[in-house]
């Protein structure tokens, strides 16, 4: 039976501030990426946060990113491979206080934005996060862009790999997504963007943006819940799902 | 045989900026309190923090304070005393990432600065603070001024509790200390502060400035490294204490 | 005639994260306090904010506050007055470069939260701010709380003052606000509220909560673009001032 | 009669965190970098560093860096355009505001580490700077590396430039520093050091590193306070300058 995770960045609230519709989009997703103090959240919304995630019983991981609260960690920085480690660790054990607390087991580590965007690009970079995973909590699940070189680093050091798959993206013929600033970059028709997702899962092949057919691995499709339409979009992706004979399931269940 | 800890905070430097001798200090104490990131300290000097204090085969423990880097922790802020549960468990969780990373065990918790001042005054702030330890690991002990408000919530709670002792503060007859902008907060001769060291430790009572005997606990001798001159003195009651026939030895073989 | 000012806190968006309706309170107000940086706001946000203010032609104050982000600086923390006076300087300044930079001049000081609490209790901390103020520029108007601190300590240093007034709470005998924990604190009842603000304009007078009538100071009356509810309230209140031929104009024509 | 600027960065201390020896190297200077609570600093350090200046009758200029604390502002950031010009002008503002409150005026402004080098390549980023610069007080003037593209933009914007020579590094052909990781990037030795720099004053010349003589100009010399050994040469300079007949005088003087 085909199975595949729906992923969604969670609780990226800071203070006073709201951001994204963290409850309308929990029962749609079956893993989400919790921001853990860094490019957003505090530890108020951190236990608010996981509290929603145990109630709806879906799986939490940490989604650590950059120091860099005021550029939301979307800005890249000149970090060196021991600071990236050292600030990935921290992060995950500030998140893991809460899930510890409450009696949840982390499942999954994403990093966010620029981060996740460099590692998949820079094997040292990418080392140095799954040392700090490693270090941490073997058992950890890294989810990142298939083809990258996360995914590389974290198979070379002996952790589990899940791969991330964008619905709304356009691929190049090397498995990487297409620049945003191209033209053609977004997949804006909704009924293309869910066949493609679809056939990724049971073919394991999507067709990039030259039209040819290219093998692509996906145990993780990436939704939103900023926004009524992400959320309905995301709705809709689940329902296709399901009904193509597809099921829902955490990481955990799938790597 | 008698026994006691030395304690001092460790780790405070931040970013490009150095303070404290804390090489210097660590061959003196058994027990180290460690910035978590929030009034001092970053990823990168936890983790070189945690490696020096392996070395050195001492105990370490989390040292959390109020996110204020600017004023160091030392001002009192009106947290919610759900937003300090929330900041210890956060600064608990990102310290402890190191230490499980370098296989070392996290032996107790010290607030720091306006934090362990509050809390020794707020009953309702100390037991917020230990409902976190608490939820962490109800192994940690909780080290704290003798006779405040933390150490009754920590009792209350069931955890465990060591009282810390100020070799050069003049006591209240309610065991408080002497508030520092009253004469004669400070015991400012050497000789006279180590006397009262080792009797507190043989006797448990300790001369109020008023000039009557108290009971007085005191687990934990607060030292400093901050200075040449700190050291020196920090250096001499080890000495004095150790030919006083009282063994220095971490918290955890304490209480 | 009688005059009257409105205002509003106005950028206190952050980053990627949005607060408040402020295109839509614009129009309703004349005067804006603009957020710097401290308790909330980013330079790219200070940069926008002041562009909506200078195309509605409102005029414009600082809204300093405690470096408190992650509390959006309401919670009182125990600055001294040395770095309260250096906190609003350093706020004062960063926002008048932004006017500067589109030529528009700063028309007064309205502190924050916390602090505009605290300094209506605390002279010396009234003074340190007002310090700050007189030594920028002496032409800035102070917007305090009627009958506090900071009212008096502007007078006794020759700066102007602009009263505030609050249209939906209630007055306690010695004419500052009912705390929000009492009940009977809100003016729920619209109306009311509203005759409260007519009255006190016009005669000069507001009943307490006691029942008796006191007199009250109020140039300017507080409204909030934080909900739809909150902006529709403050558009009412505009409507009924002008119908009771009561003139909204910018406080720099009323003090 | 030959005229030289000496400058160094100052009041880089925050919080409880001290560094640098301004107290020392004002003496020696000419024009001090005062930071602006981005990169490092805060109100009362900028409040203390400017007094200092004042006493001593240095001139003082604005060294704004990136929202970077953790990393000193020494980590290239990719912020836009839009945000160098916001954080650049924010800057100016909060320092300037001390300069006002003293009586100071403001002589210059000369970005920080990342920012300084990133501008000295990015002619887009460097406009975005000047523009900042232009907007705030068109009579600043803009310390920038010889040859790079920061001279360029604040010319190409009417902005007055002073260029920046560094006694003890080495330089490529076409002007540039040559890479601190390339061997003989520093010029280790002291006397030959102060003999380029003489050089650079009286012939407008340096040999590079491959051994050829360039023209260059530098209107002000960077040195350092950061330790006794950075002192005493720093001081060495300074004699060594007026007794070959050089002048030390501020930038305002000189361009």
């Amino acid at each position: 039976m085909y199975k595949v995770d729906l992923n969604s960045d969670l609780g990226e609230s800071f203070g006073n501030y709201r951001i994204g519709m963290d409850e309308e989009i929990i029962p749609i997703i079956s893993s989400a990426n919790v921001a853990c103090g860094y490019h957003a959240s505090d530890p108020v919304v951190m236990d608010r946060t996981l509290e929603l995630a145990k109630k709806a019983g879906i799986q939490v991981g940490a989604h650590p990113g950059f120091p860099d609260l005021m550029g939301f960690g979307r800005r890249n920085m000149a970090v060196s491979n021991a600071e990236a480690r050292a600030y990935v660790l921290y992060q995950l054990g500030a998140l893991d206080a809460f899930c510890r607390a409450k009696g949840m087991k982390m499942q999954h580590v994403k990093p966010h934005g620029a981060l996740y965007n460099m590692a998949a690009k820079d094997y040292g970079l990418a080392e140095a996060i799954c040392s700090a995973v490693k270090d941490y909590d073997p058992d950890l699940i890294v989810m990142a862009l298939y083809g990258g070189k996360l995914v590389e680093a974290a198979r070379d050091m002996g952790l589990r790999v899940a791969c991330e798959f964008f619905a709304d993206r356009a691929y190049e013929e090397d498995g990487s997504l297409v620049n945003r600033r191209k033209s053609g970059a977004m997949i804006e028709d909704e009924e293309e963007a869910i066949a493609r997702t679809v056939r990724m899962i049971k073919e394991g092949k999507v067709r990039t943006i030259t039209g040819k057919d290219i093998e692509v691995v996906g145990n993780s499709i990436c939704v939103h819940g900023d926004g009524a339409h992400a959320l309905a979009f995301s709705a809709r992706i689940r329902e296709t799902l399901i009904k193509e004979g597809i099921a829902i399931c955490p990481l955990k269940d799938i790597v």
